[in-house]
């Protein structure tokens, strides 16, 4: 039997899938990293980040794969984590609008607006690079 | 009379100032971005990061002044704001030394633990490039 290649500590997958909020940061095309708030989510193995392909964070990781992830505890945030990885692969059409509602369900308590939605739903899935993580 | 060069809106200054949690993030030597929580402050026309100059995070800036700062209100982390900007200059001494204290009494209320000081304390100030910040 084959162990799944897990790259992260049960204690960061759990604050990766608690309702918790992380800092995004990518980098621009000169080089600046760009951050932002952001929910987040993870399979386990990769810290999963939901965005739309218009956003300019998303034209980011397609240049240059290279990301931090922050994510604190609610209410604590002496206790975080920082994932420093790259943007492994992607998963697009309707996992990625699934899963929107699935994160919306989780921080709002009901399904995503749809009217919000500008272009088109993808997950970033991010391999993690960090020791300890 | 001349006014003051000030960069940051009333808003982020009082969000920099009101005992708030920032990512701050900086460029290792390859570029990859590293983020780390921290406390911020803001003397109206710089954000100012404390730090030690022992610390991964000031030897990076040293080497590239581009940094980003993500600060988020309290309880509410959909309020944020995004301070993409570079290290002006910095803050040695006893003034940095002070601000330390000044940021604990503000974020623990009690002065800041004198035997958690490694090397020195530095006030980075950072001025604010981005629009509408």
């Amino acid at each position: 039997m084959v162990a799944p290649m897990t790259t992260l500590k049960p204690a960061t997958v759990q604050l990766a899938t608690g309702g918790n909020f992380a800092v995004f940061t990518t980098l621009r095309p000169d080089g600046h990293p760009a951050s932002q708030v952001m929910w987040v989510d993870s399979d386990g193995q990769y810290i999963l980040i939901n965005t739309e392909k218009h956003r300019r964070k998303y034209r980011n990781v397609q240049a240059d794969p290279r990301v931090t992830v922050t994510i604190w505890e609610s209410g604590n945030p002496y206790s975080y984590v920082e994932i420093r990885g790259v943007v492994h692969d992607q998963i697009e059409g309707q996992p990625a609008r699934a899963h929107i509602d699935t994160l919306a369900m989780r921080y709002f308590g009901h399904p995503y607006n749809q009217d919000e939605i500008e272009s088109e739903r993808v997950i970033l899935r991010i391999r993690n690079l960090s020791p300890n993580v």
